[in-house]
């Protein structure tokens, strides 16, 4: 049982992550990156995730980070795509390199807080157009970790749903009982999830195949049915 | 001649390397990283040198991060350690993970700005107490960089003192005419270098060793010649 640091969006992959990191590891907090997204929603909703699992909830503010580097999701001029992910739409909502960002800063702070681990939520659903999230990246994220700082033996990057699809993890959130309408995943700003953009209509596929429960309010909740699976 | 992002902080060893790649490669900019220093000295050196070699100089604030992360850097209530740096009294000085976090966004930039290279001063002096300036973490970081921006040819990871001292760095000011008043080294928050921390000592031996010129004020500018050297 490692001392584990979960990266926590509030979205279903990663507050199912630290619903199974709770079940099976040491939990000892989860980090959120504010990276100046549209809205806060996810983020309250890592802050419960938090708050249900008894452990501290950090939020670092990378917005002007955020800022700097060129992304659709930080800059309100751009439009949300709709439906599903396809390497044409979603490259607009890349942050350059904001894994490799996110996962450092999650080191440092989990070598302050003397963590053995961190945990991320990339799958292998996470479209192929990110480089960031493959499995090659990871490896050798972790071996340039274990060089930086220096420590045997290193802490460890875990990344259990890297080879999985997001259905695959909906299925963990029924096994770990996670409450499904405490995650977030709409990119929009609404109230409601709206049903309707690339992360959204995943989620409803996802929990769909799972056969999972979802009291989550949706704008649009049939949409997804309708759209052909782009590239996954 | 690659488009070359210098990270840069206003020190001697940095703003050398600005000097440099201004005249060997293409420099298109200087990024400076705030990380909740005692003192902005060093930033406005930093953009002096922009100014002096034409290139455009973005200060990124990640002190939310540094105080986040432990180091006598960012906590005032520890002293700096006096006179040459040691494994024993340099480690209260190290902010876990830094290197890895500045280089991380460092590339985001180069990728957002268009940039073929970053270059960081590095080098063989940096005191192998600490694991994220040795050889291999910087062969392992442009590996894991690579991988995470997904682009070929790969944005460069350019340390050309990686293998060199900080006395052959002041060598290379003096072949490249940097103004060395225009730098800044000192751990403290005085109007003049002290003399006295480890950074100003390491200074001094340096310009010594390399019979450069340095016209800035030292508080105490013979107390180099006192102590011993350390592990370097």
């Amino acid at each position: 049982m490692k001392k584990t640091l979960v990266v926590c969006s509030g979205g279903l992959d990663s507050v199912t992550l630290a619903y199974q990191v709770a079940t099976e590891q040491h939990l000892i907090g989860l980090l959120t990156f504010d990276y100046g997204q549209r809205h806060k929603k996810e983020i309250e909703f890592a802050a419960l995730a938090g708050k249900r699992l008894g452990v501290a909830h950090r939020v670092i503010d990378i917005a002007n980070i955020g800022a700097l580097l060129s992304s659709s999701l930080t800059d309100e001029t751009v439009a949300v795509p709709e439906g599903h992910y396809t390497a044409d739409n979603m490259s607009s909502t890349v942050v350059p390199n904001r894994n490799a960002i996110m996962l450092t800063i999650a080191f440092g702070l989990a070598d302050s807080i003397g963590a053995e681990a961190v945990a991320i939520a990339v799958h292998g659903g996470d479209h192929f157009i990110y480089p960031d999230c493959r499995p090659e990246f990871i490896a050798q994220f972790a071996k340039m970790q274990a060089l930086a700082l220096g420590k045997t033996p290193a802490i460890e990057l875990y990344a259990p749903y890297l080879n999985i699809s997001k259905g695959d993890i909906a299925k963990q959130s029924v096994k770990y009982n996670v409450p499904l309408h405490e995650t977030w995943s709409c990119y929009q700003g609404g109230d409601n999830h709206c049903g309707r953009c690339g992360t959204c209509v995943e989620r409803l596929e996802a929990i769909a195949y799972a056969g999972a429960t979802d009291s989550s309010a949706y704008t649009d909740r049939d949409f997804w049915k309708t759209t052909t699976a782009g590239e996954k």
